[in-house]
């Protein structure tokens, strides 16, 4: 297995131990508020842990790792802010996606809905309590015991990450009730949603709470972007042909949403007639069928659309290690930043 | 006329103009994103310039001017974010209450919904809109020219507020879901969503970042919390009995949505039978017209419940203001928070 791989789910280990007794502490907390706050804060907990790779929490921890190894349990817990984000984020696209699972269970405004039998109720609990969870993580950061400067500037690049990602939503939104979407607007979103918010932007946080310069930062960005941007490629690829199981999602929910992915505009450029027209048909279908998505599948393979994308990708991960590879960083955390960006093309879920 | 808002009238339009020159700063910034990115700034330009006393950001600045003058400028900017944050609430509370109406004008998610004929999209763009809100008050404390220290102090305020506020709302939600509401859990409401938010909140993030210590943040509580309970028990007021065109919402929108402010619950417990089951049958009928709310009215008198109301608010000013007089605090801030406790009574909107 993929070193990385190992250091990745004991990191996750240790992050989820550490999420675990900061939602306890949380949820004891919110005790004399209301019971309605210990539910929220409950239901937060249980979202949150259900799943996720913590990759972001890992780019926090090995960006601060590739200058300095010290402050070990104060750097878990900054890195869990933008896991809480995370969870935020989710939340509220959950909302916007109509979507009721997540990560094998149901999404929290489908939870809350379940509970009290009212969806505008759901709905309406998620959206605030995705925005409790966005100002958890302001103040992991500004209570972890790094410097003031260096926490100020983390604090910011926090909220930069977080403006971008909403924008690359918004951008995703329109895209579905546009016609003429082109792959620059698509892999525009790629860049904004997941590019600087899933590996550039967690770095940042990690290597500014070390005091990184801007050189070591535009490095960090060379390399980030380019593994982003294949993350959300492979994110694509999965979401049409990977495990249902695996990702906890069901799968053709990219189909039903309408989404204009990568694969999907490569087919319908170099599709016949017929592939294209099918291909628009299905789009934002929300009753399609296994057949239906099976033949989708087939037409995205046909149309060289998947060989396509995971050129792409291999391409954009070649170039990412050639920027890691001459850095002068800890040896660890360089280690850890090559054998992750393997893993992104070998990954399932 | 209260001198008081004499002085706050000057400051509101030093403040908005701080805001237009900030709005118009992001507009441009974001024009290489997406046309998208650039309707959305302009939505939330003209919706947050579009009304609003700021009331809040003047009690940063005057939080702020209890200890120090100076820096003028910078405080201003700062004293910004919380009229950022109010925005953001309040673009969420309307998608939540399921408002039409803001400030006079069409609520985020109506904007959005009436240009793109699409209900959802204009709630899911609106959702999105509320969050980028909340990241850009953050990163106006962190960019604000103040010591780093007190910075940091003010950031965590700010999310702390934010927090407790959000707290508010969901109990605000669950007691409209409730029928065994008691004036402990409306209290409660009450001081969860304004007596931190609206004064006491705003006055400690400027006086932390004048760096004031712990024994003068205790005095700006006492009033605060004081100030906050009586603007709140005001807005109920308002709500009920006040001008529709002054308040920008319509009149009984409280009522359609069955909330259970001091005012229904003093008439719910003082009224006779009958008066008890029209209010019970009024509370959460959205098509309310305008000869039972103002039966609805008729009763909020005849069971005191109004005379009630008033006598609790002029009680909590008199407390607040007897916080102050004693206080050694800079004359122009001192006087400047006397008379908003008075203008807290008169005002009319």
């Amino acid at each position: 297995m993929n070193k990385a791989l190992t250091q990745l789910e004991e990191f996750k280990e240790k992050v989820d131990r550490e999420l675990r007794i900061f939602f306890d502490k949380r949820i004891a907390e919110v005790s004399d508020i209301d019971d309605s706050a210990k539910e929220m804060m409950r239901l937060l907990k249980e979202y949150t842990l259900r799943g996720g790779k913590r990759i972001r929490a890992a780019m926090i921890y090995y960006g601060y790792n590739c200058f300095k190894k010290n402050k070990e349990k104060e750097l878990l817990k900054a890195a869990m802010c933008i896991e809480l984000v995370q969870s935020f984020l989710l939340i509220h696209d959950d909302i916007i996606d109509c979507d009721d699972l997540r990560r094998g269970g149901l999404t929290l405004h489908k939870s809350y809905e379940k509970k009290y039998k009212d969806r505008h109720f759901g709905e309406s609990m998620a959206i605030i309590a995705g925005d409790i969870l966005s100002t958890l993580a302001n103040q992991l950061l500004v209570y972890s015991g790094f410097n003031g400067k260096n926490k100020l500037n983390a604090i910011s690049k926090l909220n930069q990450v977080i403006h971008k990602v909403i924008y690359g939503q918004a951008l995703d939104i329109i895209t579905g009730i546009k016609n003429n979407v082109k792959e620059k607007d698509v892999l525009n979103i790629h860049h904004l949603k997941t590019a600087s918010y899933t590996v550039e932007g967690p770095l940042h946080i990690g290597a500014l709470l070390a005091g990184a310069k801007k050189r070591d930062l535009d490095i960090l960005s060379d390399y980030g972007v380019r593994i982003g941007k294949a993350f959300q490629i492979q994110d694509d690829i999965l979401g049409l042909f990977g495990d249902e199981k695996k990702l906890g999602k069901p799968i053709g929910s990219d189909i039903r949403q309408g989404k204009k992915t990568l694969l999907v505009l490569r087919a319908l450029q170099n599709g016949n007639k017929q592939q294209k027209a099918f291909i628009k048909k299905c789009l934002g279908n929300t009753k399609i069928g296994l057949k239906d998505i099976e033949r989708f599948r087939q037409i995205v393979k046909d149309t060289d659309s998947l060989t396509y994308s995971q050129g792409l990708a291999r391409n954009l991960i070649e170039m990412a290690k050639a920027k890691i590879e001459n850095a002068k960083f800890r040896k660890e955390a360089k280690e850890f930043l090559l054998g992750i960006a393997d893993y992104m093309l070998e990954r399932k879920f």
